[in-house]
């Protein structure tokens, strides 16, 4: 069985959770939960999104939650943003490690419905961040490729979309002097298979041998820990992941139904596989009961009741 | 990704969720369950536990729902008794499959507290069930192998122990003139890994090439599905399910959190894998749904929410 000796999960909890979460969570209570992260060994910690607090009021508070981030050694508090004026907020906001990532949608069916842009405005409103990265001198770090296994709206996205999708991107970059970006493939609704995995990343792959791929899984119809495991036995390194499988998406019917794969079930994953994350399961742990109670109701995630393998 | 074409599962929610939940739960909502899930195309439902009512109370009703069961063909309903008792009970009711059974835990630690018995108990009761099927006719159908990943208490299980008890089982049922068993590998406190199913399941399959082998795995910690694939690409094509992920296990904090690997969310993963089950999907997720409005709380399985995919 081969597996990467090591992987990176970058914790993308409190950005995915507070979004979607209904109801008010006080900014004390966000931080409390960021606290408790950033003492598991996570190296990367997705923390807010500069998004209209109109859309998204869970988010009205983001640059309170920078304000109050916690001084943490090897730690980088990351931020999201879809827009010039949300990346002009981040780059304003104390505490958080600027990194520059685009997103654009390899179903157009999805971008039109998400951000009501086609394939031509999606990369129009990707190159004017990066033109906006180049001029401010922050590092072009990740693209994410949306939908990347398939979409509700549209059905099977092929994967001729997505290579499409990442050489625009990449295009772009060299365009505007930026380097090469990790490139994240999303399964923003939770329809990849360890096959179709299998087929995006290897197309991926064969394009682009030395290209930084990341997955990011959704465990809406309870397939994130298996393609997660898929993308590991393919040498994937990089996996976004949310405590307590915290998340969800629009079609979960309640908050505990769907979410993001579990950090702390991956990391137990990994520890029991031989593959280092660097991180203290027992903190995880700790960290995805308080995730519940931050909330206040339960979320998906196993290991915070199961509890580790005691050997 | 070498996968079996077709895999048999085996439906234990109504067995394994009803002895587990909290509070009663009226016969014929029970029936009405087992009713939908008789119409999704599984030809083996367990129904009832033939148990202490004592213990179990949610078993008490076992004769009544047996004369509840609908007339479905090519279904069978089967039941679970562990002792003489059960087994003489479970034979006088109606409308069952009698299936011969016996169940011994590869962790000694845990089958003196499960059931106060140790190893040579733990086959001398085996054995006691064996001949009372010989007497009776009925097939032997299945040993199931308890802890056979790992053990809560004792920790790490050594394969060697497993292959001891199925070494053990063989020869009581040759001894008794039975046949073969199909040997059921069940991680009953949920330490399977891909890593220790593929140990285990290859250290059977080198000493007994023709054994059938069939996986009971439970979702503790999250990796029910991952395990089940692990089991498919090393070509087992038996596997226990429960609808909606009904059941658990006393280290679940609530009644959410843990369960048996989710039937419909195998069924999914293999729809879209190219592996034949025989189930339709729909039919699958209305039961998922009625389970839940069974037992009147959120249960574990995600496509029941999540939904199927539409190509």
């Amino acid at each position: 069985m081969s597996l990467p000796s090591r992987i990176e999960v970058r914790e993308e909890g409190p950005r995915e959770g507070f979004q979607f979460e209904q109801g008010e969570i006080p900014t004390e209570r966000k931080l409390a939960l960021i606290q408790a992260l950033a003492r598991t060994g996570l190296k990367r910690i997705q923390t807010v999104s500069f998004v209209d607090p109109r859309r998204v009021p869970g988010m009205a508070d983001a640059e309170l939650v920078c304000q109050g981030l916690p001084v943490a050694e090897g730690v980088a508090f990351g931020a999201l943003w879809l827009n010039a004026k949300g990346f002009l907020r981040a780059l304003v906001a104390p505490n958080l490690t600027i990194d520059g990532s685009v997103s654009v949608s390899a179903s157009e069916v999805f971008g039109k419905r998400n951000q009501n842009r086609d394939r031509e405005q999606d990369l129009a409103a990707a190159a004017g961040l990066m033109a906006l990265y180049a001029e401010h001198r922050v590092p072009f770090a990740r693209a994410t490729i949306m939908a990347a296994f398939g979409c509700n709206f549209q059905g099977e996205v092929p994967v001729s979309a997505v290579l499409d999708r990442i050489e625009a991107i990449l295009a772009l970059a060299g365009g505007a002097g930026l380097q090469r970006p990790v490139v994240s493939l999303a399964d923003t609704m939770a329809w990849a298979t360890p096959r179709r995995i299998a087929s995006v990343v290897g197309a991926v792959r064969d394009k682009w041998p030395d290209l930084e791929l990341s997955l990011h899984l959704h465990d809406t119809r309870g397939l994130a820990m298996v393609n997660a495991w898929e993308g590991m036995r393919l040498g994937v390194t990089r996996f976004d992941a949310a405590i307590a499988g915290l998340g969800g998406c629009p079609f979960a019917k309640h908050a505990g139904a769907a979410g993001n794969l579990c950090t702390e079930d991956l990391a137990l994953l990994c520890a029991e596989s031989g593959v280092e994350t660097g991180l203290d399961l027992e903190a995880l742990i700790e960290a995805g009961r308080l995730a519940e109670a931050v909330v206040g109701h339960p979320l998906p995630g196993r290991v915070k009741q199961g509890g580790p393998l005691r050997h």
